[in-house]
């Protein structure tokens, strides 16, 4: 079925702003999974469509959700990505890397012109296997999304404090650290913040929950983009931004791959926040 | 050195309330341990003395902290303990049963006269071997503090919200799920709480964090008892006791074993406690 980190970070941030995708699909693609993306107003003009076929993954999950083994993994016509950014995507205030080879993440990152903030994730194969090149990308970005695992590879620091320390050094400005059914934490050069998971009864498909996160992170802030002043970003905006962060998330558990998308409302986003409020107030 | 979950929860509880303890130790055990308890201002009345040798257990931790292998457990004086509550006891209006055999924590809870708030803890051992005798203990508790492993395993429900549902069915009104470095729930037939752990930036020795947990959550209910009116407890007054456990066993891993409460103050908990504050809220 359709996925893949622009999808969901796409479906996720469209509820907050307009969203510009850019991605390249194979000829195979189906015109539903584009009316999908449309339908929630996402603009495809960055949507490259080549001869082949759209990039294919398939995985399996262990009994808690936890754990996840990769079946099936086929680049195709993703191997030869060379993402051009549409005139109209360049004068974006807020950019949104999902994760991807580093170089690529620079060659997007480069081409925009007024980018107010700009980060974005990566993985264990990146911060194992292109280093030098990680290091290079992510030193200019405002914030980077990672993982706690990824976050402990890529500082060499067990300790998450002592690790988000470490990779704040290396150029972001804020570190956001995700730990799956744990929740987030954000971590700035003199603050940090912290929420747990939100308690879903059945977590039927956790498949893209990072991105729905990284989706509802971005898209919070370019909602109230309004408070942000050059490098000063509100400490509550932020906290906030990794609330409905974390909302998006859970949401995208609840139904197999994007299904629970074509749904989901505003209305039930909001609500959820403030179940957030609700639970972790004293 | 000092141990014993009697020891950390009456240490933790000391810095909130006046607390009383009921124990037994054998000829071995040292002065200076019992002025580390009286200097806490901790009543020994119901600290039996008896001849042999004192309750001894050794354990070692696994690199990461999360896990530890009990390398010893002399049950010595500990074995034929028959828990008698000193008159000046009965009428406490505040109870937490450590980990102990659940008929004798029974046995003591029988013999208060006056309870406004009886519960305590226990772990996988009883759960597994004594389960008929537990329910049949915790059935009259008002809380049970349980970690997330016994929690699943008490229940048989993997998610914790399912199996803080069916452990509430088993008598306690509140239930309270700790979770390590992750942080702590409570769970209550119509809300729950739930907060993030603390960032240690090195965790020295967690043996007796769950404990001093307990100890600073009953602490806190007993110091601002005023507030509760029968079976009415205030959910924000349950959560700041959370947030009190939470920080009480931050401090404990801190230093080896019972080291840190030489020299801890109240002042330096409520400084953690506003931090909790701080890092939590949005």
């Amino acid at each position: 079925m359709l996925g893949g980190a622009a999808t969901y970070i796409s479906l996720a941030s469209s509820y907050f702003t307009q969203t510009r995708i850019v991605a390249v699909v194979g000829d195979d693609f189906a015109q539903e999974d584009a009316d999908l993306l449309a339908s929630r107003g996402i603009d495809l003009e960055g949507l490259e469509r080549v001869p082949g076929k759209t990039f294919f993954w398939a995985g399996k999950y262990s009994d808690d959700m936890n754990d996840r083994t990769t079946l099936q993994t086929d680049l195709n016509v993703f191997a030869d990505f060379k993402p051009k950014l549409p005139e109209s995507y360049q004068n974006a205030r807020y950019l949104l890397l999902g994760n991807i080879q580093p170089s690529l993440q620079r060659m997007v990152h480069q081409q925009m012109k007024h980018l107010r903030l700009g980060g974005g994730d990566t993985m264990n194969f990146w911060i194992s296997d292109f280093r030098a090149e990680l290091l290079e990308t992510i030193k200019t970005w405002d914030f980077l999304l990672i993982n706690d695992g990824e976050a402990r590879m890529l500082s060499g620091e067990t300790n998450l404090k002592k690790a988000a320390a470490k990779i704040l050094a290396m150029g972001p400005h804020t570190v956001i650290i995700k730990r799956g059914e744990y929740g987030a934490m954000l971590f700035r050069k003199d603050s940090y913040f912290v929420v747990p998971g939100y308690l879903l009864e059945n977590v039927f498909d956790p498949t893209g929950a990072g991105d729905c996160f990284a989706g509802g992170f971005i898209g919070y802030l370019a909602e109230h983009g309004f408070d942000l002043e050059g490098d000063h970003i509100s400490r509550g905006m932020l906290s906030r931004a990794v609330i409905y962060g974390s909302v998006m998330g859970s949401f995208c558990c609840e139904k197999f791959g994007v299904e629970r998308f074509r749904t989901l409302t505003r209305a039930e986003i909001d609500a959820r926040f403030e179940e957030f409020r609700q639970f972790t107030k004293f």
